[in-house]
């Protein structure tokens, strides 16, 4: 050890215990006197993210971050269903528990920060990533992402402990209303729909999970880039909301300014743009670092031009040191060995001059982080699939049963085929790791589920490829079982992010397969494993059952089983529309009134399957909507209640659901409005009252420049679905 | 003729020799000392449009309006091409005769007015309006829009003379991007590009072609329905424009503010609503007037309760006063006798106590309008159907012509089978007379052309439902024949107003028909006959030669015989994209670049046909763009100049195209736009310079409140189509 580092180790440790404090006056002093030491480069390197951003001189902790969609995406990990499916439970304090165990797996990876959740409201689902939002509707994607970054991040004093994580809202903003389904397509909108659209689940996070971080979107927004967006980033994001959170850029987009979008002129005044918008860190995962870097040596560059001003500079890398002070990273009990080992290493402090080892080494350290020793103890705890396989119980949603053809009976079926791509094999949905923990494909779940007295076979079929020679072997074998599970849908080869569709029919030849299936007259029942609503027209007419499972994660099989043979009765609710074909995208049932009755030739405008669907293996009864208060102040409160009865046989879960529409309002406002849910479970012939508060949230609009609740008529609706909803008013004075 | 008759009779003439003079002074005077006479009631009916707006106790004419998209719609007049095919000639001259010969059938009707032209810049094709319009390029809808106006409307001294009209751009504004394609589907949209595409057309017939009236749309724009939108009725068209014309609501628009969108709490706030925007008159085409009109007994309600002020009811009146002295509606010799006839009949001056068959007398004579005696004289001009037959000529797209099949030799070909839903049935598309003057069917005109030695027959094959049973007939037809002619496509059945499509292939079985004629391995050249771009993707790759037509009025068969068999040569071009499936759809070529590299699972993102795009017999060359000036003043203007030779065989046209890009803008702007171009005829190997002017209209575009030439580089584009341009930089200081 030279003398250079050991005075470095002794100025970590006087500055680490003084930092741990948290105190907001003394961290920014601190924060003052570091930048002060720091030369140009090392303030530079604070900005970038998967480049270390850790500073051996001065020995600034990095921040290492991942995705965490559905699960921490690092190897041997648990796998939760994908948000799609996670949205489709329609249940909060699960998702905030999952998000606890999330966080949990990911500090034992050593990993203070996820790019995640994704907040999209999506209206068209031909985007590759719909899988990984929450569906369609502003209020349920706001619900389901706040309750995620409440468990990820923690709330109160948990809040960023050691074992919650920095959660980043993403892509800001309106990434969900790609045109004609595009990946990044420039989307142009008006203040009105922007703010009750989508800005509305990040306005949620904020205020209800107070979500730390935020990465701006790929495209264009009405002609101005999101990643040099004054408008959203400083005047609502800041100036009028009052975040002060940290802004992550997504890979690569400070480049696409001068790159795709001629934003700029040249790489320099791409870098300017981004710090003159406050986005604090540049993502840029490419080869080579530094030349597609603009946060990198470019950024040096326009310093030294004086194209970009260091004090704009220095506001960013204060941001960046403070959110590391949040996360206690510079807490000497969390990180001090760790940063000694790191920074022996290099005489000069200058990564990029060490030996390839001890780069990589150092890499290891600061980009990934460094896992807790027990890190395997920690994600493999049976916990942790509990909580996945709850996740994925919860998030089935039943699309139809006719003659009760579920639950299936474990007596009556002893020999059982499993037929299409989605039996066997691996079908995770986007982000997730390369080796999750494990995998229970559905022939696995079936196997392990229904015992030796019962064959279970399974037979492809088909791929997604246009062959069809296999369908044949595949239709034998459901020709000689009692019950034939079809096991369809798509796969991240099909569908995933930065590849869309413009057609949402099953992929391949697996609609040849089902009517083949069919064809036999042998029962059988329809299991979708995909990412997005499939338009199954043909399906929804002749297959008597129908399972919409999404992505289910590691317990995918086992959650399938469960279902189908009534250990679990389905209680999932659709988070997004199903269209009848592609040409009715966009299809989102919030849409505002259109001028003229629709009239489609030869064609029905309607849905398939609608917002707020799902079936039970029981049945509900929800009786009329009762206000506690039918008139109320326009900052007043009240509630609606309800009864709600279980009227079949089997012991069961309803999301009750409300819906409000702004009778007459200066902007027309949509017929029906998710404004708020609750679950409740009830036996058989059992009866509970379900109440739901109605207050600022569930009646307010931005009209003009602000959050308004008019006076007036409301229309109050409550249901399961938007269909066959029942209705009071409520006069607002 | 009783004693208040008589009064009336003599006031009329003193009245109309002073209004005749058309002095603005003068005529406000006049206007005010009638309004002062008027009784609410007869004020009221000022502001009925079908409903008559003459009041015969005053002598106050009526406007007679219609329609005229593509000719007058009344039985027996000229029928010209459909909008879509009108715009496919790129040929401003020709329009705009057009439109003075559709303005003197239209005056020999007794028609004043017409709810024409549709300038929606349509960016959804599925919408059933699509073939109303002037397709998807800004800069295009305007040009042509425009010049269809200065026909109508008449320039200079001969606007709104005896042989010109009122024109009505339409539809106020956006009605060309509906969601889904739904009519009417409220729309979202940021200034930024309601400025630069859809009100762009609107400015440009404003400032080119002084339109004089206005319709507002269906929709509800950013939450306000167009019909009760200020931002764009009072502060863009009347504050910003300055523009001083007619608004005329949409059929029934009124009323739906309160029944469709639940914008105003009754009828009686619906008028008031309309009157407060400046809607002058209000269309209401439904069974039994009154009840459904707004401007009816409930705006003399309404005025009664104190809802509407008279004064607002007044400068409504005096709108449509003034317009009836600017169409010389008062002039003497025009009116004097036809209104001596009206006002004799009724003692009391209210229609509706009048006899049935003086109702229906007054009816005829003040709305429909009085026919000039001569009208058949003037309708049945032979130089109105040459007219229709060059536009239809230069309409016509040639989109495929492998090996050269086409033209096809009169010798060669003594037998010709026509096969399709098209070859003999009439297709006109929407908005055409009920009793065309004639129509020359693709059978018709083949028989016409071909002369006794050839045989033609024709066999159906299917028509638009599923039906294949016929398609053998039409096999061995072509089997049989020569060269087999498959007239396919769409008809008002398939597609039309207030009927929208999810599906962009060829209705009912007609794909099965073409694969079938296709098999038997016989020439054949698809000629298509629809509304709206179809996806013909198999159509595009295996047929030899396909013919686009729309739809082509009265001599559909002459013109499209003419291209098939090289009388004329082909020379229109694309105003639209088509797209290889609905799943592509919103699909145009001037979108904003995306963030990131669009990547369709399966499928090919790019246009089947591209916007700009048309085949010829003969070969162009376009050489390089050269600049007068490559260096210009904010204000300054130059011209591209580029060589177009004709490199094949035949005498033809090319429509040389300039597309500009704004390379580095303050906010983005598409890779291409077009803002000018040129037809030219050459002879074989001959070549022209054409010349394209540069300057503010090209250069400009709308942001951030105002119209703006931006210092920096510009890319001029020449060619003919988007693709393959040549290109050159144009710098403005």
């Amino acid at each position: 050890m030279n003398r250079k580092i050991i005075l470095v180790f002794i100025s970590l440790i006087t500055v680490s215990n003084g930092f741990s404090q948290k105190n907001h006056m003394d961290v920014e002093i601190k924060i003052d006197k570091l930048i002060a030491k720091m030369t140009l480069e090392e303030k530079v390197h604070q900005l970038a993210t998967q480049y270390p951003n850790a500073n051996m001189r001065l020995g600034i902790p990095n921040i290492s971050a991942n995705e965490c969609l559905h699960g921490i995406k690092m190897n041997h990990a648990t796998v939760f269903p994908q948000a799609i499916a996670m949205a489709s439970t329609w249940d909060l304090d699960l998702i905030e528990r999952m998000g606890h165990t999330v966080a949990k797996e990911s500090r034992a990876f050593g990993i203070h920060q996820c790019y995640t959740p994704m907040l999209a409201v999506v209206r068209d689902i031909r985007w590759g990533r719909t899988e990984e939002s929450y569906g369609e509707d502003p209020y349920l994607v706001g619900k389901i992402g706040s309750s995620y970054i409440k468990g990820l991040q923690g709330m109160g004093d948990k809040r960023f402990d050691k074992d919650h994580i920095l959660a980043t809202a993403k892509h800001f903003v309106a990434d969900g209303e790609p045109m004609a389904g595009d990946n990044g397509a420039a989307h142009d909108i008006s203040d009105y729909t922007l703010h009750n659209v989508h800005l509305y689940p990040f306005r949620l996070a904020i205020k209800e999970a107070k979500v730390g971080a935020i990465m701006p979107a790929h495209h264009l927004l009405n002609g101005i880039p999101c990643h040099a967006n004054s408008d959203i980033l400083n005047d609502i994001l800041r100036k009028k909301w009052g975040w002060d959170g940290l802004i992550v850029s997504d890979n690569g987009d400070l480049r696409s300014l001068k790159r795709v979008f001629n934003y700029v002129p040249d790489w320099n005044h791409a870098a300017n743009a981004g710090l003159k918008v406050g986005i604090h860190q540049e993502l840029a995962l490419f080869q080579g670092w530094n030349e597609h870097r603009m946060y990198g040596d470019n950024l040096i560059e326009a310093v030294n031009k004086g194209i970009v001003s260091e004090s704009l500079l220095n506001n960013a890398v204060a941001h960046v040191l403070k959110t590391k002070f949040e996360l206690g990273l510079f807490d000497a009990d969390v990180t001090l060995d760790d940063r000694f080992d790191v920074i022996k290493h290099p005489d000069n402090g200058e990564p990029e001059k060490v030996s390839q080892h001890d780069a990589e080494m150092f890499k290891k350290a600061l980009y990934v982080g460094l896992a807790k020793d027990n890190w395997k103890d920690i994600v493999s705890n049976q916990k942790h699939n509990d909580l996945a396989l709850e996740v994925a119980h919860k998030g089935i949603v039943l699309l139809k049963n006719e003659g009760n053809l579920l639950p299936l009976s474990k007596k009556k079926n002893k020999k059982i085929a499993v037929v299409g791509p989605n039996g066997s094999a691996m079908r995770l949905g986007g982000y997730s790791p390369d080796i999750p923990k494990y995998y229970i494909s559905i022939v696995d779940g079936l196997k392990a589920y229904v015992g030796d007295d019962t064959d279970v076979s399974f037979a492809e079929g088909c791929n997604f490829t246009p062959s069809i020679e296999n369908i044949p072997e595949a239709v034998a074998l459901a020709e000689s079982s009692d019950i034939t599970i079809v096991a369809i849908g798509g796969s991240e080869e099909t569908c995933r992010e930065n590849q869309d569709r413009d057609e949402l029919g099953l992929p391949g030849p697996q609609q040849k397969l089902v009517e083949a299936i069919h064809a036999t007259g042998k029962p059988y029942v329809v299991v979708l494993l995909n990412g997005r609503p499939l338009s199954i027209e043909w399906i929804a007419e002749h297959s008597k059952a129908i399972v919409e499972g999404w992505y289910l994660g590691q317990e995918t099989g086992k959650a399938i089983v469960n279902v189908l043979f009534g250990e679990v009765n389905p209680s999932g609710k659709l988070p997004i529309s199903f269209p009848r074909n592609v040409g009715q995208v966009p299809l989102f049932y919030n849409k505002l009134q259109t001028g003229r009755p629709r009239d489609i030739y030869n064609s029905n405008p309607e849905p398939l399957f609608s917002f707020g669907y799902g079936l039970s293996y029981t049945t509900f009864e929800i009786g009329e909507p009762k206000l506690e208060k039918s008139t109320i102040s326009i900052d007043g409160n009240t509630t609606v209640s309800v009864s709600v009865k279980n009227t079949g046989h089997y012991e069961g879960e309803e999301v009750v659901q409300l819906y409000i529409h702004d009778l007459i309002s200066k902007r027309a406002r949509p017929a029906k409005e998710l404004r708020n849910f609750k679950r409740v479970n009830l036996k058989p012939g059992e009866t509970k009252i379900v109440e739901l508060s109605i207050g600022k949230q569930q009646l307010e609009y931005w009209n003009e420049g602000k959050w308004i609740v008019e006076p007036g008529t409301f229309k109050v609706m409550v249901g399961a679905g938007i269909e066959n909803l029942k209705a009071t008013n409520l006069v607002v004075k």
